[in-house]
């Protein structure tokens, strides 16, 4: 497959205040189409990934919103999957692109998750998970506490190898004006901040943020009209797991992102040696390393080495979360998998500044929803 | 376009107090599958229509939520747009066929509705209105209200007009087992009803529903491997508007819907006489009366003498709402744009029992969202 991406756009993350989902949703469609060069009426279909406003804002209907905020009314379409929202509108854009049926497709994803409290904010993002989790009283660094402590019983990982994926991914922040939290921690930062769920700490677990991402994609016929050497989106793949984390064979892998890449790299005709660098779904540090592992690029068990090793820093051989992830860049939930293809645009143009990985020409993102119940991939080159 | 129905199934539409969500979902999946005749493990790709889930019950990642109910690990994708839910799940199955990367997809709609209180379901409906006509305090019998007073003013409609869409579509319920309300009402009962919004009384309005819908959608040569003569989807068309009514041009009529239906037609290259019988969105007895004319069948402004006439009863020249419609066979939202494809496939297939369309051969289904946010329209035929 060949979908090209036209123009992106990235909102700072952050606690947005003075902003509305609205506002969120028009800078990010804006900015995208003003990085690509044509004129908003070109956009024939959109997509908008977003998974709480109905229970952060009382809205629904987020398609009918942004026929609204684009003056179109062409077909919008809300797509929903947990965290992994984003990433399955891209990847629905880029079915309907292949289709034939539209050249140019919008995407954006956005989440305003600021204006509740912790409570509330942490309950709502529990319909990501199963009603018998929901029961039994279990979070999302609870779900993934257990990941994590299976994990190292399993490998023999200890704490400060989680902590070092946060200290990694807050140094790529520092380089990143638009993360949410753009300074570097320290390794004693991470241990000695508050336990969340054991053996998760604070400076373990991704944010709470506002922000949205956008993204305008078409053919490849459409593109070379008007690009001359554009980035192309060569492979999409997407699986699905169960709900509950309890009905899965393992805790220490997610099945979900093995097929997903599989797929991904096989429409893609690339090799795990062909990807210069990778945006994965850090919604937890335990995740990170549980990613690089599913995804083919290091064996079962020994991903967690990778930070310490700086194999995953800027400078590494693999770098991974160059934006800062979803630990330090910030995780408004539904912009994060479009965010995450911003990124690597960024990175293959070569506009990424103080973080820009030279000459970056592959990149694969990583986008997972609930503990892996959805997982979605990407794969992008630019010659 | 040419996407082939081999399975179609529709729960019971009602208050369904002994089943959850997912029970409702798994009896119209498993039903859709066994109907088609393919086996499950078939599928590859799957669709699932939902508004309310996160409200009503605190889940989303509902795609998630049926991968756990088909011990499948293919992608699944939740698609919201408010009661237009189903019908865009069907419209994004459609170009998932029409890629090529897949052959075989499943849609589903479903939603329980009577968990919730009479206030707090009616104010999580308001989620696909937009925010400046929740702080107006706007329902959607009042958003509805509006439109039916604006067109009762300009073309001199009287209530009694209203009342009869709702008394033909009671009929055409009374023959249909799954109806909600399987039973005859008069012109007297509906004008006598509760005043809700004037002019709307409680019997111009679609009921609050539980139930759900499931379609197997295929290409069409995977179709011809395994049934002589399917139901094929020939044109899918959507379209978008404002989220806000206010910021319309006109009251009386569904910019989104001309749209929707302009493609859909352009797609199955067929006119409006073409059309055997309809299933449109009559929400309240207004938007029928909207529907019929924004889809070219009767003049802007005349569509409300169809009912009184018998023109739109099974019988008459162009029978609508043939299920009963949402006003009496049930609005469970998120099934509704799926349940009128399963209508429409069972006709197709002379299986509607005492409400057959005898001859059916081509009909057309039409589903909205909001007050016209979203609009999206199929047409099937069979040889």
């Amino acid at each position: 497959m060949k979908v090209a991406v036209l123009g992106a756009y990235q909102t700072k993350f952050g606690e947005l205040w003075d902003k509305s989902l609205e506002d969120l949703i028009a800078e990010a469609v804006f900015g995208a189409v003003e990085e690509s060069g044509i004129s908003i009426d070109k956009i024939q279909i959109g997509f908008v990934g977003n998974m709480l406003s109905a229970i952060t804002a009382g809205q629904n209907h987020l398609g009918a919103l942004l026929s609204e905020i684009t003056n179109l009314s062409v077909p919008f379409v809300r797509i929903e999957a947990a965290c992994a929202s984003g990433g399955l509108a891209v990847a629905q854009a880029c079915l309907a692109i292949e289709s034939g049926q539209y050249e140019v497709a919008l995407v954006v994803g956005a989440e305003k998750m600021t204006d509740l409290s912790s409570e509330d904010i942490a309950q709502a993002l529990m319909s990501a998970a199963s009603e018998q989790e929901r029961q039994a009283g279990l979070s999302f660094p609870g779900l993934y506490a257990l990941m994590a402590q299976a994990y190292m019983h399993k490998f023999g990982a200890q704490e400060k190898d989680l902590a070092e994926v946060a200290v990694k991914n807050h140094y790529h922040a520092s380089l990143n004006p638009k993360a949410q939290y753009p300074f570097e921690i320290t390794l004693s930062d991470v241990l000695q901040s508050n336990l969340v769920s054991s053996p998760l700490k604070l400076l373990d677990c991704s944010p709470i943020s506002d922000g949205a991402a956008a993204l305008i994609l078409c053919s490849e016929d459409f593109a070379l009209k008007v690009k001359k050497n554009p980035v192309f989106i060569v492979g999409s793949g997407q699986a699905s797991d169960t709900l509950s984390l309890s009905k899965r064979a393992s805790l220490t892998e997610l099945l979900s992102t093995q097929k997903a890449a599989k797929k991904a790299f096989a429409q893609a005709k690339l090799e795990r040696k062909d990807i210069d660098f990778l945006e994965v779904h850090d919604c937890f540090t335990i995740a990170e390393i549980l990613a690089i592992e599913d995804l083919g690029f290091y064996p079962k068990g020994r991903g967690f080495e990778a930070a310490a090793k700086s194999e995953t820093k800027l400078g590494g051989n693999l770098p991974v979360n160059l934006s800062g992830g979803l630990k330090a860049c910030g995780h408004p939930v539904g912009a994060t998998g479009v965010k995450q293809v911003v990124e690597v645009y960024t990175q293959l143009n070569h506009l990424a500044g103080e973080r820009q990985l030279k000459g970056a020409s592959v990149g694969l993102t990583h986008n997972v929803g609930g503990t892996g119940g959805t997982a979605v991939v990407h794969i992008l080159r630019k010659r």
